[in-house]
């Protein structure tokens, strides 16, 4: 993540892991999810803060969800079905279900197809926010398989190239594949310049967006450096930006987002399905089904190595690849906790202390 | 295609598709490749033209495919061998042949194996350049499946974002997906800033390059217009460009693309293998095994409309969405020719006088 999405330090509160766990874990049962499904939501967020995705953990989305708990927009205990079933496939009807709720039993049954026949894909309609999408294939290379995974978020964010309306959200894409001795390959990014989630948090901190990330409500692209305007107020380019840019390429991958998650799962496309209905698509890919898997994580640290360990261009001290940075922060964060920014903290005092929840952080 | 890379009009000589085919058939023939083997080589190219792609039609490629089969570095008819095969899966060495001559049969076979499972899918270790990506996909698309495909294109040219030397080629991914009433999305894209192919073609057509496309030899980024340097005299962006305006993005779909189409294939990373070795993987998903195929494409439909009929932002004309333009140029050019650059058509006869082909085009 850019610097400029950091919590100032003046501004830290470091909480333990296990605390924010048992804090968020007790929400999602206030909310109704069980056991079960609670451990597993607060899983998705916590691996996002641990991460240092913060854009995608708890202090942005928690509020959130709560309010469209509160607008029954959720459904706590989800009755998901099964529409269409194969040796390699699934669809899903969620139910209105939380999607970081059952995005990860999707992901759990897209490896055990996996397993058996070399490729496992699940496709589901009808959830909610899906969550840092980097926790799904991540499921994946714990089995030595790749994953990867894609939302349709809506059709009320983001522009298609020269358009003067919206037709997609920020329809993410995510992907992951094991390595021996490095840190494993994850990247997952917005198909958009900026995930909307990064935007709320250059807010709470007071940063500033770039030229070419965001677009008048027009869909004249703003060229200019400024503060994020409300919800509402603007509307997101592809990323790339420009044509000459190669807003065509986020354009494109936006469109490939909306047609695997959004209407191969029979969700429809996301400006139809519109902001509450969001589908996700997950696939689980068997190494094994390829190539021999020592050899492959053999490969894939050499390409790490000569990645990571790359002279960088003057200017700038290293160079990452996708999930170094995350990988090296949870080891950091997990030894000495997650920095809050203190209103977060105080927000889960308050919800504690009005919902009689009995914690306390940090 | 961006208007720069046009053949401008007073060089263009406009030749009729059969005759074009029977002239680069005859060159494939003459290399040393099977009637069948030259018919679908052919194919690719001329698709390519087609469409409009020129900068991987025959103007840019054959010459270079000469050169290769001159120097022993393609094989003109190799001896494919698969090195594992599952219900869903297989792996191939292609012995060096040209990629356009054994990857229609990689997707034929991904199909096949598709229409029996719901997906399939083949990495090609081993084979020279791959063409038009978008033709594999869109093999696809004609039995009612989804279709992608990505080559692992030697390590020589795309700089990592902050990196001061190459780790990756060109590294291009290509998705297409089947509508009803509307031209197919079909998409097609290098992940850096362009196809090194379009900056040989600007040479031809004498046309300027974008700041941010390219950087020096020492990885710092070209931030001015300036016309194409030599090969070898300069290296590549990963699409998006510098960092703040998301160069991270193409960064990580090239290392998708190495990771999928070169280790999973055991072709290597595309820095270890060259640029001589290429890779390539296909995959097709069928439809049905996740939603009703009519209304799939009727959705695809309703998204395509909504793309394509929007009102353009000021200063434009139309929205597109990928392979709209190209499915409208492929009509024009079967019904009036193709507009090649006179000194294609020339090398052309020249070529056929040569080699004694016995063609003359137009």
């Amino acid at each position: 993540m850019l610097k400029r999405f950091l919590v100032p330090e003046e501004d830290r509160v470091f909480v333990r892991e296990e605390s924010v766990r048992n804090a968020t874990e007790t929400i999602f049962l206030e909310m109704g999810q069980s056991e079960r499904d609670a451990e597993q939501s607060t899983d998705v967020l916590i691996e996002s803060d641990l991460r240092g995705c913060e854009s995608h953990g708890v202090s942005n989305m928690l509020r959130l969800y709560i309010d469209q708990y509160g607008r029954g927009e959720l459904n706590p205990t989800p009755n998901v079905t099964t529409l269409r079933e194969s040796a390699v496939s699934a669809t899903w009807n969620a139910d209105q279900a939380l999607g970081i709720q059952v995005g990860p039993r999707a992901m759990e049954l897209a490896i055990e197809k996996a397993s058996e026949t070399g490729i496992g894909a699940v496709a589901i309609q009808n959830c909610g926010h899906v969550g840092m999408l980097a926790y799904y294939p991540m499921m994946a290379i714990a089995h030595d398989m790749i994953g990867f995974c894609m939302v349709s978020a809506g059709g009320g964010l983001q522009v298609p190239v020269f358009g003067s309306e919206p037709a997609f959200g920020t329809n993410p894409v995510a992907w992951a594949a094991p390595a021996d001795k490095h840190a494993p390959f994850v990247f997952d990014v917005a198909t958009t310049q900026v995930a909307a989630n990064k935007l709320m948090l250059t807010r709470r901190i007071g940063s500033k967006l770039e030229p070419g990330w965001i677009t008048k409500l027009d869909g004249e692209p703003i060229m200019e450096s400024i503060e994020s305007p409300d919800y509402g107020g603007f509307r997101m380019l592809p990323f790339g930006g420009t044509r000459e840019n190669g807003g065509h390429k986020g354009y494109g991958f936006a469109t490939i987002v909306d047609i695997m998650a959004g209407i191969l799962s029979g969700n429809g496309p996301g400006f139809i399905a519109g902001g509450l209905h969001h589908s996700q698509f997950v696939m689980a890919i068997k190494i094994d089904a390829f190539v021999d898997v020592d050899g492959f994580k053999a490969d894939l640290d050499k390409l790490l190595e000569k990645l990571s360990s790359m002279t960088p261009v003057k200017g700038h001290e290293r160079v990452y690849y996708a999930g170094l940075i995350e990988a090296e922060e949870t080891v950091l964060r997990k030894r000495e906790g997650i920095p809050y920014h203190r209103e977060v903290v105080d927000w889960f005092n308050g919800i504690s202390d009005e919902l009689k929840l009995g914690f306390s952080l940090p």
